[in-house]
């Protein structure tokens, strides 16, 4: 259970200010499904029309990085974070976006060992060379 | 300064189990640059042996995400454990293989961005949506 | 399920450090429930009644900052260290404290916000200003 | 040393999307200093100019929390993150807008008691209590 | 749910080099239960190999520090990490492995302190004492 | 530098409760070395107070775990915490209370292996047995 209230759709269609993002989210993602991130952040407009500016900008837009790659880091620092809703919504959005049994396999492998190695290097506290500094 | 002592080459060089890990360093990099991480593991030797073997498994061979692809993930979930070292090497591991200005501000955008919608999603406390559960 | 039982009421009762942390509790909050926070720590009788004291010394107690500007920043830490029951718990207490919808929104854009520009500064590694050191 | 280049003034200036969110920045502040932060992100301009506004409609507009609850809130999550710049930069601003040692001392007490409940929390897997859900 | 199938019994007797790493698991731990962990690590065999190989010769051979030892250090860092199930799954094994109450309440106790003076330590950005350096 | 002052001897001396707890400090320690974050604690009398009697209880007072064995869970807890004073510290008082070099170096293996299996674990949301919750 949220902290607090998840909007629901007549909920939300009663607040023009958040009618007009979930009218967006729906246009952009072809999908009438909006899950329940959006809709905890309904209960702050601006909030609400802020970040999905900023999700739109940056996973939806066109952009150097292949929108697979992106969920894939997505996931990756959503794992590191330990946020359990961020890492099931965006494998579901790695997978809709066409990432395969072998693809998720080897996220997982570099994430393992990226775990790994981070905590080795804190434990011995590492100075970085000075070559990574150039 | 770290908490163990950083094998000099002279000090690798006498211990046959590290000297063969470091062999094998600089023939996969192609270089005879031996960074201060693999200098601190190397005062176990089995500890070293291990960390490596996984670390060329993952990303030095062959494998289905591209190996800048794989860099910018460990540079991810380095960001996200706080681990500075961590985050200058692969940096510097992914500039070497070739990421543009370009990608690395779109791979910080998209960090940033999880950064956020993780925080806002635990402290809301989102329940998962039963279709990405399917 | 916890990893160590939860002591109920009659359990607690029956061991007196543990009833005497209890009903001080009971006292300071004007309330019969005691969360299970306080169950599973009712293990260690000591530890209880440290965790207990700290707590009421700095939650409690008179001091320089509101009740409710510390219950938030409770919930700012809670949800950067991923601790569900921790933000749960501590949301009740805001809330109960007269945290009113529009702190909790501006409480969330404050954590959000943190979150994204936190791991930004660390995927750029950048350095600190030295007038930030004066 | 960060990741890339930080921007200097000169730089900056021959920028008009960066020079314009400088001039921004400098406006809301009242000051011609900019922070490291600014100038890494002004590698990308879209960016640089998001991230500003969010901290300005965050921080720096009028709100239902005082602007100095909102700066210990951002030290907080801080804290808890291990963003050691974040931790100077925001402390800087938080005296700036007049936060007594005596305050200064209280953050600190709820951040370590946070850290600490949390970790015992999560060691014990302590289960929400019902009444915390309503 | 988790992000990926969990590979049952049948499926994995259906892989050879799964079954392999599956039968090995039963030999060193003396039970047929293998638990839901290498059933996922199971869509990838080399990874699951590794994984297991890193496993055994760190937490299942002798070694210089005490097994259960071993399993207090997993349940401190696990515990850190918010991981949720590897809290569960390396405080069972340390049961099995004889951890009595008492030493239960210690770990406790010192992964709470532990959160409390590193959460103290970041807010205060203590500078190292050359001491600790040398 | 610290966000705060650290106290010298002379303004430690010059505060009754603070060097009432210095005292304690340099008694229990057998050392007239006081470290930093006791410095910066002595900023908040009461704070000081507090954190040094829990510190005191858990690490310095008898016990059923060794005192070298909690110093190298602290180790753990600080490492995954990405503390890095932390880390300095307690692996110096773990040196000086006797850590090998391989009981350091087991230790590394251990704190690496959980953080690889935490982000495995949580990439995959792997769910919990049935049999860790009995």
């Amino acid at each position: 259970m949220a902290t607090l209230k998840l909007l629901t759709d007549e909920e939300a269609d009663a607040i023009p200010a958040v009618k007009e993002v979930f009218d967006d989210i729906r246009a952009i993602r072809k999908s009438d499904f909006i899950n329940n991130f959006w809709r905890g952040l309904a209960n702050d407009p601006p909030l609400l029309k802020r970040t999905w500016e900023g999700l739109k900008a940056v996973m939806a837009a066109d952009g150097v990085l292949d929108p697979l790659v992106r969920e894939m880091i997505y996931i990756a620092v959503s794992t590191a974070n330990g946020c359990s809703y961020c890492v099931h919504s965006h494998t579901a959005a790695a997978k809709a976006r066409g990432m395969t049994k072998a693809q998720h396999a080897e996220l997982l492998a570099v994430i393992g060992l990226a775990g790994q190695t981070n905590h080795l290097v804190t434990a011995m506290q590492i100075p970085v060379d000075p070559k990574f500094l150039v």
